[in-house]
């Protein structure tokens, strides 16, 4: 399976200045959110990529969108209908493509060795078939996020086959279907806005969106039907995710890519410096 | 003396996505550079605000301003002729009274008390005169900034009459013209870009733009002859500057600003939950 088509959804309304931000990124030079996306994408193989975004925030977004401007396509979402919608938006982009999907408003930062989207691609080319980015999550933290209950792939303690898929589970929904042997107790699979999919997903979302019935109530119900359809993987990642329209999540995801990169030196020196200039001042007059 | 307007230059090509750029402000609320620069001057009674912008950034620059953003008028400067002549581009816009003015890439974080502008214009309100705020700086940082030299004004140990203004001075030149009787050894009185001027400013800088001789090789110039023609005082500050188009400055500003405000115990309760998830994450795979 080649996977040639990345989508970044990043239409919603709280969210769409965050890809519009400048970040120091991991090679150490300044770029913007989308920028570091699309560079994740394309190290990953991806030629051309879909950004999902409210109408008429394109030409702000080429202007920030750095070396690879050219392989951007902008899907307006005509009205803010959520996540799976905006996933829908792209339908006519991915073509009947698999496709690797990003949100435009976290980031991920890995630590040494492949990153997120490569080790994603990688996986899903292999498996044939759709892969979710996963990281274990402590139980408090479970009315952010997706979770996936499975069992481990023989073989590959990092790849679990995703039987259950509830959207920001309560602990006891999280304990009674999401336990998956091997996590540390108290832990769950959470999703964090990175996968593969195979065009099976568009094929769900249409059945949601085109038959007049009830749109989904997240995108998790609609990946419980693709759970329920094919295969479908979990593969867990250990660096650290930010969601970056939280409170200082921008500003926390600047020091992680920093102290994970060539800039580790340099900021450690910064802060010094700013330490001692704090404690040298004079006392206020 | 009263001072009713305020003048942000942001016209400079390196720096002018600057302004667009997300912090949580002092008040613990997210919001653009650009607002909190227009909280700053309206909090010292600024009533109307002139941003000098690169031409077509007013547009973005209207989206992100704030709660004040019907204070703001746009004033293009056509080409990137450098500071002196940005702040000339806002001489109709000054319209022969005094102003406040403020650079669009630094922020200025204070500690406790009055902030910078309130200070500066309070000043300037009652000794009737241009006043430039001043940190004491350490030598080896000259080459970034003007300096000044002059006396300390009797019974006002944070105020000093300026004689000399050099922009960039060596060493050598800040030891011959720029030591100010009671600053610590190796430090001299460097601007970081708030100021209020009187209308002289504006009359020698026409001078310098209008009469087809050189232009001023930098506001110092200027501000050189300032002092030499009427009163000009110099208001020490002992907070932290930063530079936010320099590597890391926005992230140090973010760093100074909530450590000095009401989201200390917050940004350090998210620090150490993400050492935490470093330090608990199973080696990598």
């Amino acid at each position: 399976m080649k996977i040639r088509k990345a989508v970044i959804t990043a239409a919603a309304p709280q969210q769409r200045t965050l890809p519009l931000q400048t970040l120091i990124g991991p090679d150490g030079s300044p770029k913007s959110v989308l920028a570091i996306l699309v560079e994740e994408a394309v190290s990953a193989g991806i030629e051309e990529v879909g950004v999902v975004v409210f109408p008429g925030d394109g030409e702000a977004y080429q202007r920030v969108a750095g070396l690879h401007g050219r392989r951007l396509t902008f899907l307006p979402q005509p009205e803010p209908r959520g996540y799976a919608h905006a996933l829908y938006c792209a339908r006519e982009f991915t073509a009947g493509e698999p496709f690797l999907q990003l949100v435009g408003d976290h980031l991920y930062v890995h630590r040494g060795g492949r990153n997120c989207a490569q080790r994603l691609v990688e996986t899903a080319s292999a498996e044939e078939c759709s892969v979710s980015a996963v990281k274990a999550t402590r139980e408090g933290l479970l009315p952010h996020f997706g979770a996936v209950g499975g069992q481990v792939v023989h073989g590959r303690p990092d790849l679990y086959r995703i039987q259950t898929v509830l959207e920001k589970p309560t602990p006891t929904e999280a304990e009674q279907h999401l336990v998956v042997p091997g996590l540390r107790a108290g832990h769950y699979l959470c999703f964090f806005g990175m996968h593969v999919f195979t065009p099976r997903l568009m094929a769900l979302l249409a059945a949601r969106f085109e038959n007049g019935g009830p749109p989904p109530a997240s995108l998790s119900e609609v990946l419980q039907e693709l759970a329920a359809a094919e295969k479908y993987l979990a593969l867990e990642q250990d660096g650290s995710r930010f969601d970056l329209g939280s409170r200082y999540g921008l500003w926390l995801a600047q020091l992680a890519l920093a102290m994970s990169g060539k800039d580790r030196d340099y900021l450690l020196s910064q802060l010094v410096s700013w330490l001692a200039e704090s404690a040298m001042e004079s006392p206020a007059r």
